[in-house]
């Protein structure tokens, strides 16, 4: 495969803007994540990310009320350990820095970069720095800094040690993070480590550091003709656990490491697009980042940023099991088993949130957290979202029906299936609805963040009867687990009593799918009168204002069509015209769900033209702020696109459908999953489909709605 | 009348607690207000306050959208002018005191407070003093002091200035109010006054004080078997209007002033109860307070806690039009307009709100303001109760068909009817219900907290209609000043329409008006299996929690069926029944309302019940707040119980009725109103009613269903 679409550099790029650029040439390994800063004159963003080390603080309300969030959590941006200082003879810093070049080898996971310094004399050096993270161990990271002279002349001298001056800004915007005035930092007593504890006042976690630096770079390097190389191996801890400077690994080792960590990833995930390299380029950018983003230890998550950026306070969403879990559990199912254990971790505090809301029975899980207590401040688009927790045993029926894998349903999925089911059974009732007792959910918000206390959501009340008829599933299929778990056979009972009497608005004059239980009563917003400049409209329009028109931020009754595709292709049809007039796509999460339903529809071009859109997201800057991070589920939303709406992937009926999507403007496409444990590799030209199976046992399927054995 | 009913003493009271007592206790002209504070220990609710003087700050939002409320407004707590130090020969300060007496004489409006104080020697001398507001000349406070000697034999020394070192303390409880840090205090050099200007940073108000002292009270005063009685006059000016030491008046003619001003607003508004003295002088005591706490300046209002605390933040809320202007509208007309005007005086930020919502043409009035732009954090329970706008509406159309007086609606009244008249016709919209178009408001709230953003609920939809129907009226009886104001043939045309298509939720098989489109359909409240000490619910349950569930903090749909009695007293009889049941009266506005129905509709001891529950909140400090400030909407909930309640006294097509509703336990009522300027005095027994004209014109009435002409 091509190794050149695994290159990214500055020209690929929109911006060069170095905060930006810190975003897009990020490392990371699920556990730390570095932003590719200047290490001489780095933005105020730089810095380095662990997954899941963040600090409290109260959450200030202008009137607060019982069951509110009582806590921030946010991400802790720690000292940027790209970063060093280099002086002249005369002890003058080389200060003034001009990039020259970056480049990322996703192949092998290894960024370069090389900066122009100069002194006060316009003298200048040249700077290359070299950086990789552990990707088994993936406490450490890999510096190699080359200092060759230019058109300066004597000697050099070297400090490298934790720049503390960085701070986070203070904004109003939800997007972005709050400042935190509240880490400790401790210089620690390592030997042969420069190292540092930082702790937060609050959350009480610390995490340390360490940098494993030649002893002799401090002193004067002569730079005649020559250049000074050196190896800095940056330790990072894991969370409340203490490093040690034995057995460091070097830089080399490093480094071969990551190589054969994304040799195996790509190997098992990859994707190439015939006919387009810029194209193929941006979505191995996408799995790279995503890939790097996930936490892989069963206690933590993918933040909405990944480790990228502290933009969204490093908090885990719907995001993760709707938009980037696909992606796992199709190539890389072990990070898809540890997402799910991080959500069985927070079960307690989910449980515990199901009585604040007053429901007797089940969990509610957090709408954005990172220790599994809720964190949102704005009710109407977080804790209203009950769907999280449909979302969640989603994710687990989806890596269910694709591995088989029965442990994982032993081990917490079934126990995560049925505590959200109950919690279902007693938030929701019964109430009549044209002539029959239908169960209902009142005061709920759906995906869409255009609409907030709504009744009878419908992606939410199907979503509700999927997670019950699930857990019907389930309890059925392994006894003995519910058995221990106190299930028994009222739960049953009432479990399909309540799934089959679920209420789904549907408007019978329009013959299709209704958001919700009134809405099609609203008048569809003016977009006729509605400036440019305007979108996104959540920017300048009240809550109050969009809450009353038919409008749209995201995928919403449509996105529980592509995740059931239970409707006639017919109405299908009619419900995704009528929605994609009123969607703005406002959100990130959108325009990838209507890419892979256009793809299933045969609206190729539309399709196309989606996906055009959504693809490089971050690479041209799309929303103007990747400087606080990657959109990390826009980069699943696109693998959904490409393997589920072009490549026609499905699961239905414990039976694996491939159908040939393919747009128009290639000439063909090649992804790689995972079945039942088997790699396929599965090349579409535009009136073929060819199906290889690498390694795994004979798997049956239907290509092209052909029923065929590929051994 | 009797006057022994007018004396208000400590017996009389649910509590000693010195905070309680200065609420309680507390003087006010409806521009400055004086809590009833220890003058030795003033407790740190201690304070004077002046009406719309408040200050600006920043409100934070864990999440912060467009069109939010930026700045809390609250009003600020002045230097305690009670306040005086008493030193003997040795200056210690007599700095222990206990409280003799107190009791206010609100036939004259003069408070008396006696207390024994102490030195460390424990030689007592006693302190009593006399407190009055100018009730003309509003700026001026009289007070005096008398110190008799007692086991202390001796010189005392005096001193009395403002004491600067009373703070606010900061709280969560939306109900109070937050702690100012932006005042700035100078100290004036005015002639004969000790004198200090207080300005606020953020709102750049100011307020100067004076106090005007007998030269000679600070030297040494013999106390020996005989007392010191000294005068002083406190000035308290208005905001931004510098005082002058020139023509202070002296205690005497202040106390004048109150004398006669009181007994003047009691011949208007006097209300005797015959049979239960303690609620005859819990009845004058809520007039009383009532009439203290109105703005008379047509630039204030009333605060939610009038002038007596500064709970709430000193914020108008729609508690002015809906529970204190029927009082001031049937007894003090002349009150009433100027509350009207100071909502005139606020509807360019109306204007604005209007806009910032949407909505392209019409006014939107602030849920809670005191300069008129909105202060609310929490917008599920403040903007999206629109209907604030046809409460004010509302308020015009009481005045008017009371007073006959068309000047209020040239020079105002037209402009802000019509105002918001087009707000309701921009902001809603038809929609197709039951086969017919109907013009529905969508993602509002109304008067019930414990149900937001909903549609079409039942009080503001007939409210708007209201506003709508009123808006025609005038534009036809005033269609000179209609024409000034722009309105032509079409807005009428407008108005007409969507008047006669605003949908009003109608429950057919339960036969009764439905609070909302889907009220019904939500379960009720599980009320049975709700411990006691769960009360009020908002305390202890998630605004989701309540939201989801039929239950009601106050009066929403009755509050309709009381304001426009339009529909058929068996229908009324099954909505009492039916909301009854499912209503918590957590808020201190929901009793009055239920109890006037309950009388109209002849359930005697239903409506007697519920006014016992409400007639003395403050002085049985029923909702454990009162320290806080005194409950002024409930004082005016009371009026209205008794005179539209109990009196039976109605407006309809331009005709007073009375009807005989006397509670059974009562001997007899007596009440006063003024009706198209005549003064009545109306005398109730349990089988009589005799109508006496006091002044003015012969009117035709309905009284018990008979017509009558009174001269």
């Amino acid at each position: 495969m091509s190794q050149l679409s695994k290159i990214l550099e500055l020209d690929d790029l929109k911006s060069t803007q170095p905060a930006y650029l810190e975003s897009i040439f990020s490392l990371a390994n699920g556990h730390v994540g570095v932003r590719a800063s200047n290490p001489i004159n780095p933005s105020e963003d730089a810095g380095t990310i662990v997954n899941g080390f963040y600090e409290k603080s109260n959450i200030h309300y202008g009137e607060k009320a019982y069951g509110y969030a009582e806590k921030n959590q946010t991400i802790v941006k720690l000292p940027d350990i790209r970063r060093i200082n280099i002086y002249d003879e005369d002890k003058n810093r080389f200060d003034r820095s001009q990039l020259k070049d970056m480049h990322l080898d996703m192949a092998q996971g290894i960024l370069f970069s090389t900066y122009e310094l100069s002194n006060s004399q316009n003298e200048s050096i040249r700077l290359k720095l070299t950086s990789v993270t552990g990707q088994k161990r993936n406490q450490f990271i890999g510096l190699h800094y080359e200092i060759v002279g230019e058109s300066y002349v004597g000697n050099i001298k070297i400090e490298k040690n934790f720049g503390l001056d960085t701070t986070i800004q203070d904004s109003d915007d939800p997007r972005k993070s709050r400042n935190i005035n509240t880490l400790q930092y401790d210089v620690l007593n390592l030997k042969d480590l420069k190292s540092l504890r930082v702790t937060t006042d609050n959350s009480k976690l610390f995490v340390e550091m360490g940098l494993s630096v030649n002893k002799d770079i401090g002193m004067l390097k002569t730079l005649r003709n020559g250049s000074v190389k050196f190896d800095v191996v940056a330790v990072v801890g894991n969370i409340n656990q203490h490093i040690s400077s034995t057995d460091l690994p070097n830089f080399e080792s490093i480094k071969n490491e990551s190589t054969n960590f994304w040799t195996q990833f790509w190997n098992q995930s990859e994707i190439k697009i015939n006919g387009d390299d810029s194209l193929d380029q941006a979505i191995h950018f996408n799995l790279y980042q995503l890939e790097s983003s996930a936490g892989r230890d069963g206690k933590t998550n993918i933040s909405a940023k990944g480790l990228s950026g502290v933009g969204y306070e490093g908090h885990y969403f719907w995001d993760t099991e709707m938009y980037m879990a696909p992606f796992f559990t199709f190539t890389n199912p072990d990070v898809a088993v540890n997402l799910i254990k991080y959500r069985y971790s927070i079960l307690p505090e989910a449980k515990e949130r199901a009585r604040t809301l007053g429901v007797n029975d089940g969990a509610l899980f957090a709408w954005r957290t990172i220790n599994g207590k809720e964190a949102s401040a704005y009710y109407p688009a977080s804790t209203a979202q009950y769907h999280i927790n449909a979302d969640i045993a989603y994710a687990i029926y989806r890596y269910f029906k694709i591995t088989k894998d029965k442990q994982l349903i032993r081990d917490c999925g079934l126990e995560i299936v049925l505590e959200t089911a109950k919690f279902w059974s007693n938030f929701g009732s019964f109430s009549e609805i044209n002539g029959k007792q239908q169960f209902c959910f009142f005061d709920v918000t759906g995906p869409d963040e255009y609409s907030a206390i709504v009744n009878n959501n419908y992606y939410t009340n199907r979503m509700a009867k999927f997670n019950l008829d699930f857990s019907i599933e389930l309890i059925k299929r392994f006894p003995e687990t519910a058995k221990q778990l106190g299930v028994n056979s009222d739960d049953l009972k009432k479990f399909t009593r309540i799934r089959d009497a679920i209420y789904l608005p549907f408007d019978e004059k329009k013959g299709i799918n209704e958001q919700d239980d009134s809405y099609f009563r609203k008048p569809v917003w003016p977009f006729a009168t509605t400036p440019k400049e305007n979108y996104p409209l959540l920017l300048h329009y009240h809550p109050l204002t969009l809450y009353r028109y038919q409008v749209n931020k995201q995928a919403d009754t449509l996105f529980a069509d592509f995740l059931f595709d239970d409707i006639s292709k017919k109405q299908l049809m009619k419900e995704y015209n009528y929605y994609e007039k009123i969607t703005t796509h406002d959100s990130s999460l959108s325009r990838s769900i209507f890419s892979a339903l256009a793809a299933r529809l045969g609206l190729k071009d539309k399709a196309y033209s989606y996906f055009l859109d959504t693809a490089k997201t971050d690479l041209i800057d799309l929303q103007g702020n990747t400087k606080d991070g990657l959109h990390i589920a826009n980069l699943g939303g696109s693998w959904v696109t490409i393997v589920e709406g072009f490549g026609g992937i499905q699961v239905k009926n414990n039976m694996l459908y491939i159908q040939n999507n393919l747009p128009k403007k290639w000439n063909g496409m090649t992804i790689r999953i995972k079945y039942n444990g088997s790699l396929l590799n599965i090349e579409y030209a535009q009136n073929n489909i060819h199906v290889e199976m690498l390694s795994g046992s004979p798997i049956n399927m239907v290509i092209n709605g052909i029923k065929s054995t590929i051994k």
